[in-house]
């Protein structure tokens, strides 16, 4: 059984509007607008018992989970919102064992939700530039306990040339121009690895779309996730008249190989810039590659 | 490098909607309407990769992820979704070294997605009773690498007084008619663990919601996930013609002790019966809540 | 061109959310916290045309169309949003001409904006019981200058044994419980015209379709209509962030005769009752069908 | 009561996927997939009554509605959509009375809606430049009964220097390129007259906002429309697996006057150019605002 000890994490739940995330200490109190609760008393009670504030309300004690780590993150900074981060697991398949690279750390809400599935064998390598924002993720991910797991790295991975990691599992970027740092994404992949890009606009889908096709990947994805709350009762069961807006698309691909053989492409890679990618696209022409099928299609007859 | 060796799992990638998961045989020949491609072409090739069928078509090798396992269990089979498991897992905190009850194997889509977040501390303990398809998700759970983190067992939980298993993380319900189970799905769970109901209907999100209050849970939610997909392309971006439509409706909660002192709740949570769930819930009057109140209040001022 | 008059209704437009619709009045002012206008300086301007406030705010001149006087009559009371009524003109194919019965009057939007398409020729025959949305009706249709296209009354279509008129192209309903009028519904309609019902819950379109297909009604129809605003602006094309909720479901049908001759079913459906709805469906068994079919097969040959 | 005569428009009605639009021919006979049925025998009936086919299934003989046309249209052709035509009646007012100026009338789907609602006192002004369409569109306008109200004009409004219409309500357009236009149409539509423009891909309402805002447009929305049908049965309600797709996005403005008294206003509307329209945005510069906004503050002094 779970008891509630101090220092223990706890999620005093009140509704989901009105909620706050902190760790017990045997002498503070929470005070809010429901009223005053003694984290004093919270201690020895199992998860999930319920306290009542001072103005009779009552407050659950619940054990916080990634989700409300990462909702907590909300608070002041942008986030990746959950509806989103779960399509990201699911679809590039994050589990256990994976190396992950991040581009662009943000609050730490990505790396904080990715870290908790990898883990233990996995770890997350991720990049920011911002000084200011990598000490809010640093504090955010070490509250939810998951520092072990993730490097952080103050480094401008559009303008360096040095390439950190390799041979990464899944590439999460969060930036502005997410099509800039794709050859060097390309080289720290592993062959087939995912790649989920955060747009919040309709126009970087498109300008990242055409940059995947040039860099060489495949099984391209562009979608939206909209999550629409239903207020379930009885005899009068509707969606919530509370909508929820737009918050970010999302942006999927897989890396793959146009047709050269596995050294020359690696060779290849290693080299590319965003100049050349457009000219090799164009150079891959109907006739070129007329010539390879005829190639390919004699070896397959031996 | 990860290179593709005879017995390696490949997903043989064409397009989308065109794509084979299999274990490359060296004698083997994948025959499609796109054309035949020679398994032993591909042995040797770093992942990602593209072999050329007789047709002149390109089919990627790509290594195979959750989702491409999830999606192969569709063909033939009713599946919970990427975009609903994506969700269930970032709302639910499912993460490694859980574990997980699931009540309702199905074709072990969702057990395969879950084991592979858990893993490789945590376990599945997965409960059916059709023994056809239980068959049909051991082997697509073998497929995915995952019978070590899961047990499968053939038993009826919404009629066998046993407890076959306590402190769950969580539980995840795909029955028609999930409030049956609730009252043991409770006595399983540890305190504030989470739950998630497989709702295709709004009659069933409402008929739990209900039953979800009368055995204390809190934090209720039913959603319901849209993915759209985008057709980025330069200069004519715009949503997809084709339209995904329902799928499922997906009901969380929190296992909560109302009020109870945690002895009591324990004690009461086993003797539960739904018929007495009913009664409870109508006990639950002002009256007593207020004396109830009153008891805590004096509580908390010692 | 048109010349804005002292008398002339004006939409004084800031933005969706700041703007107020009026009646130029010669020697009135319009206070907001964007500043003062005068209306004088409004007459002799075309519409369109853009005063500005002595805050230093334009604030442009439109001419009034339907959805600006609906939008008006959406402060302080519920109504049918643009979006849904939108619908109900098109699925229904409301036009010049049709005879349009309304049970459930509210505020007059619907009413309003109904009459502005059937007119000149056609007719709204609207009916409620409650005497003061009945008075704010009248004004919002007074207002919007369609009074001589509606005729208001106050009775109850629920209990009442009157058919007060018949023939109708389309009834529209915004009642809790629509089915309780659909046997009267039936006299009043013309053979297959349109119902259309608001029902905000998915409870209210269950129980309603049921006594749809009860009451000899065919092509019934569910729907829920989302609208998304998109912020279109250079290289930055995005959905709104504000998300819009959920307001209302709608019902459509239109009334049909199942399997009676002409004449039977006419002297039928004026003694209609719902319990004889109700036997009536059960005695459509196969049986009977089967029987009818035969006769029906018989004809055809002659 | 309405009584099917020979000539009489039906809508043989068996499902919504299975429906025949055509006018009633005393010898003639209808053969489906689900059987015959002779046109003779719907003579006589009331419309809503059904004939069994020769297949012992219902048919039911329904008065066309113009919902009932638009969609008898859409096979073969691309239609806008009865989700998006409502919305641009309810947004922009359209009543009977109205002038319309429509550019692109395609299959003459919405020439017929709109046609439909402002008539008999209104007026739709059309034009297309593809004569293969332009008779598509008189074909359906025609046997939807609405030739008196519709005037087709074959005119390229992108190259001619004609003004054939002016002091219109609204103007519909449904061009590939609608910016091209906007000059001309600003001179066709009277002050504060509305605009629509089917937009199907996102980069199409970003190059149309940026110009209706060069041409002194206001109230600039874009939205798009999604409709989800339930299926509403007894315990067994929830949303169709069927989804339904992107038809369209639609981008409304108003004509306004931006700040220039009306004489010149007009002057300059005639004499705006594409590349004039550029040169006037990028000259309201701040500075240029300022100056303009005292002028105008002085003369509403006087």
């Amino acid at each position: 059984m779970s008891i509630i000890k101090d220092k223990s994490p706890v999620l005093f739940f009140y509704n989901d509007s009105k909620k706050w995330l902190m760790n017990i200490s045997k002498k503070e109190e929470l005070h809010t607008h429901i009223g005053v609760l003694k984290h004093a008393d919270a201690i020895g009670k199992e998860y999930g018992s319920r306290l009542m504030t001072n103005k009779d309300k009552y407050v659950y004690l619940l054990e916080p989970t990634m989700y409300d780590y990462i909702m907590k993150i909300q608070h002041g900074t942008q986030i990746v919102y959950p509806k989103d981060l779960g399509y990201i697991a699911a679809r590039a398949g994050i589990q256990d064992g994976q190396k992950i690279l991040e581009i662009g750390t943000g609050s730490g809400s990505m790396t904080s939700f990715v870290a908790s599935i990898v883990k233990p064998r996995g770890h997350v390598y991720t990049f920011d530039v911002d000084e200011k924002f990598m000490k809010i993720a640093e504090k955010n991910i070490r509250r939810a306990g998951l520092s072990k797991y993730v490097t952080q790295t103050n480094l401008d991975l559009k303008t360096s040339k040095e390439i950190p990691v390799t041979e990464m599992d899944v590439a999460l970027i969060d930036l502005g121009d997410p099509w800039v740092v794709l050859p060097k994404v390309r080289q720290m992949l592993k062959g087939s690895g995912c790649i989920f890009a955060i747009c919040p606009t309709m126009n970087q889908l498109e300008k990242l779309t055409i940059a995947l096709i040039e860099n060489e990947f495949t099984d391209i994805e562009s979608t939206e996730h909209i999550i629409r709350t239903i207020a379930a009762r009885e005899g009068k069961t509707r969606h919530s008249f509370q909508g929820i807006g737009h918050t970010t698309y999302l942006c999927f691909a897989r890396k793959a190989f146009f047709g050269r053989t596995k050294a020359k492409a690696t060779t290849k890679a290693k080299a590319t810039t965003k100049a050349k990618a457009t000219t090799k696209a164009k150079a891959t022409t109907k006739a070129k590659a007329t010539t390879k099928a005829k190639a390919t299609k004699k070896s397959t007859k031996n």
